[in-house]
């Protein structure tokens, strides 16, 4: 049996523990939710001030030049790149996820002119089908359109009308990890092109794009990185297709030279041409903030307290009566998990709000699914014992039942 | 002959006066180049701190609710609209220009899909341009292309291959206003539809777009409403093109129910469709904070101020010796100009330089103009007499000859 005291130890022994003070974290929750939204880091306050102080308000149009925003995009994304794997040069800062996979459709598009098959996961995360859909209603089916199969399909289902495969690395909703070595090899023997998108995995494991050879990849700056609501995405383009194709999203901060405002559009070198419209400064230099606080983090410790929190959030669950009750839908084997769990309960939708109720913050997912979320730079082995404290007591005091979340229910 | 005494009861009498205080200005410099990137509202001071502070960091994911997160984009829009002559339910906040753009001509090529060509002017924002170019090069020239004529052969120009005719409604680099009404009405005699761009306009004089007829229209944050810099853009699109097509850049926020995951697209009804990702809500909730500005500013009075503002700018400028070797690129006849004065000059760069040295932020446009904004909200009449009095000691003292800025002088 797990004691509070076993618990408290594993945080003295955590080699993360510190990291903890680098954020700002509400004195009354439990926030087991920072795989939709990363917490405030304290380095982002501090460059948020002079962001807006000094330099918007005081240095004004020359903070372009002076204070780098101009440059913004491309050091964010080498400040990205060693996190997931990827050398220098191939990682940009811009644009939403969704933006970025209509760019990469795009260029899978130009790249593979007659294969005409995106295929993609069911239950992949909605914008990366919805993407596909856009871009197949513009280009017409003949040219684009959208497959797609369960998970463990994809490599079975490969064929020569396949131009790219595009999958979560981390499935949203069960938070399994897919192969990306193994499938990326698959795609490419079948003379696809592989996309991932890495919501759910940057910042929480390492990840090796260069390694696994990954042809194009996206990944989100609020969730592990911590860059605050809506953060700008970024997008990776292996170096052998930098200078192939251009993305037909052709804006002014992706040429050559922007302020040389020549009529033509000359795409910039390398990541630059992903660049479309002028980034949203005040967002992009909080993700820079926050990413300051990967520089001394080890990628493998990093995952190695995932697995522990998650294991140790399971083995506490069986010492309560909804143990029986929540079935997991994430993989059991923790090798096999990002860093959240998954479960659905029929009063998962009342079991979320009364949790939220007691100090603890987890999300619903529709229809039926708690979902569970850890991020090892500010959680702690405590924060686990605590959520499943007030979940043991959700449950005795039947909190999850209260009429005010009857309509919400799955009916069983 | 115009007295600093009689410059400073223009400021007494100036109705917008109070406005000034409302924004953090530095205390030694003139900044004339608020058409490039507003100053900052000291507004977005406090609404930056509550939201770094309570919203994200206290309240975390449960803002995107409780602090309408989930609204801002439609909430900014409605704030927008009524300063740009529009009706309520047609303008969103939402990407950049160029993002936006791309949507917009997406949607043109679908409503007009047996016309392949967009017209513009030559000398368009070139970002205006480029992204005619990019979905140029996605679709094939058969289905879109560009064609570039001077502004005033524009309606010249029409015929029945054109499908839109995309305009800047003040020229970027002259500030020459286009007669919107009057183009509009030729586009669409001639079957096209017009799409504006008022990155130069919008918050600087009235803007009738309803009144216009209007189809679609994009424009900035970060000019005259003072934003931030790359604030989150908007776009509009008449009611009644609405519901006819989809644009493309389908992503998950652009969904009816976004929250629902549901693996097929259905667009959110009205403006809601031109969402795609997640948004920007630092930099939103700037732009949010610094249209509040605007909630008690008669727009023709405005524009009055911006006028006025220009037309002592050119007559303190005669008393210089600069009057006969600066070249005027912008209209004579005020109520032809934005608000902004372009000039030639061979040593535009060493002007604009030595003036910045001297406190006065303008800009300098390659290949040799000199381009001074006006912001009626917080220029004084003081400023421009300031503005002049530097100029002409820049000049007395031959200070933009220096050699430090040779190089980049223009060779005559």
């Amino acid at each position: 049996m797990i004691t509070r005291e076993a618990v408290s130890e594993l945080d003295r022994l955590d080699p993360l523990a510190l990291q903890r003070d680098a954020f700002v974290l509400p004195r009354d929750k439990i926030y087991l939710d920072g795989n939709s939204l990363g917490a405030l880091p304290r380095a982002v306050v501090a460059r948020m001030q002079d962001t807006l102080q000094q330099q918007w308000g005081t240095d004004l149009i020359s903070s372009w030049n002076q204070h780098g925003w101009i440059d913004l995009p491309l050091a964010v994304g080498e400040k990205i790149a060693p996190l997931v794997g990827a050398g220098p040069g191939q990682v940009i800062c811009t644009d939403s996820i969704s933006v970025n996979l209509f760019k990469l459709l795009s260029v899978v598009s130009m790249l593979r002119p007659d294969r005409p098959l995106v295929l993609s996961a069911a239950d992949n995360f909605p914008t990366d089908l919805y993407m596909v859909q856009g871009l197949s209603a513009l280009l017409g089916e003949q040219r684009l359109r959208l497959v797609q199969v369960a998970e463990a399909e994809i490599t079975d289902a490969l064929n020569e009308q396949v131009a790219a495969v595009l999958l979560s690395h981390v499935n949203f909703r069960t938070g399994r990890i897919l192969p990306m070595a193994e499938i990326t090899t698959a795609t490419q023997a079948a003379g696809a092109l592989a996309v991932w998108d890495l919501a759910h995995s940057a910042g929480a494991m390492p990840v090796a794009l260069d390694q696994c050879q990954v042809d194009f990849a996206v990944g989100c700056g609020y969730k592990f990185f911590n860059g605050g609501p809506g953060a700008p995405a970024w997008v990776y383009a292996a170096s052998r297709h930098q200078n192939s194709v251009q993305q037909p999203l052709s804006g002014w901060m992706g040429h050559r030279v922007p302020f040389a405002f020549d009529p033509e559009y000359e795409a910039g070198p390398g990541m630059l041409q992903y660049l479309c419209g002028t980034p949203p400064i005040l967002s992009m230099a909080a993700l820079d903030a926050a990413l300051e606080q990967f520089a001394d983090v080890d990628m493998e410790a990093l995952r190695a307290k995932s697995v522990a929190l998650g294991t140790l959030f399971l083995e506490l669950l069986q010492k309560t009566e909804l143990a029986a009750e929540l079935r997991l839908l994430s993989p059991s084997a923790s090798e096999q998990r990002g860093s959240q769990l998954a479960f659905s309960h029929p009063q998962a939708y009342g079991l979320v709000q009364a949790w939220i109720e007691r100090g603890v913050v987890a999300d619903f997912r529709e229809p039926d699914v708690l979902r569970v979320g850890f991020a090892p730079l500010y959680n702690s082995y405590g924060d686990i014992w605590q959520a499943l404290e007030a979940l043991r007591e959700v449950v005795a005091e039947r909190e999850h039942l209260d009429s005010r979340w009857r309509e919400r229910q799955k009916v069983t």
